[in-house]
């Protein structure tokens, strides 16, 4: 059975960590064995940003993501933070309520991890 | 079902987010549909006392509660801190041991989320 | 049924408060009724370190081993941190990938608490 984990980011100093984190989980059991989620809300949202970011950070997500790895925003942050949905890379996925996402996960088996 | 949270605080910096993430999550299912805890240990349970906060924190932790939303502190930390049952908003439920109700709500199916 | 915890630390100035929770998880339900754990991963491995630490925090942590609480560290941060295993008490125990462990333990039914 595949192991399931959602991240939860709501500072931006913790991206960093994050995306080492579930990065490590993946090597681990490979992608096909995992289903691994990273969902940030509050500012942490603001690092979807495509402009914020150099080459570097912007292929460290790609490839994250082809390893299989979801990205979502909180759309309410999204919206306190007055960003757009065309300011963010385009495999973030936007669901309405962070927390509730963070909610329903579990109650679907996924493990919290706070980074 | 109703969706089951438990927020944990133990930051006094982190209430604002909390009690923000707690409103969202209540608006987004609606009152019947949650059962919505936040529980302050270690510094976090400071934020319980009265007379530190001016009216407006005052309302907005009382229309949270009116909306369904279960305030609890930590008993441990309200002696560490030297605060007594009289210093604090009279909603708030004090629990014997913090980590020990996160740990039982967490097996009563109650998703954990640390803002 | 006992009551099972992992809590779990990334930071160093977290150590102080994680290990008071999992003192006073183990004293208000015994230690027959605890599994009570702490992983540490990123830079909070470098806690374990024993030439780091003064007697009384050395003796506090062997006080809390004796009590059943089983301390872990992250394999991947360690070598990151350039720590090897005979730098760290003896009494840690080292697991691969921290994260995997933390998704492991909630699968298990662990709670998973952040301080």
């Amino acid at each position: 059975m595949a192991v399931k984990v959602i991240f939860h980011v709501d500072e931006n100093h913790k991206w960093e960590l994050a995306l080492k984190n579930a990065g490590n989980l993946l090597k681990a059991v490979g992608k096909n064995e995992a289903r691994a989620e990273i969902l940030a809300n509050a500012e942490a949202v603001g690092f979807y940003r495509k402009k914020d970011h150099n080459k570097e950070t912007a292929e460290l997500m790609d490839d994250l993501h082809e390893m299989g790895i979801i990205f979502k925003a909180c759309n309410n942050a999204l919206g306190n933070f007055k960003i757009s949905k065309d300011d963010i890379f385009p495999f973030v996925k936007i669901v309405p309520v962070g927390v509730l996402d963070l909610a329903l996960k579990q109650d679907e088996g996924y493990a919290y991890i706070k980074p």
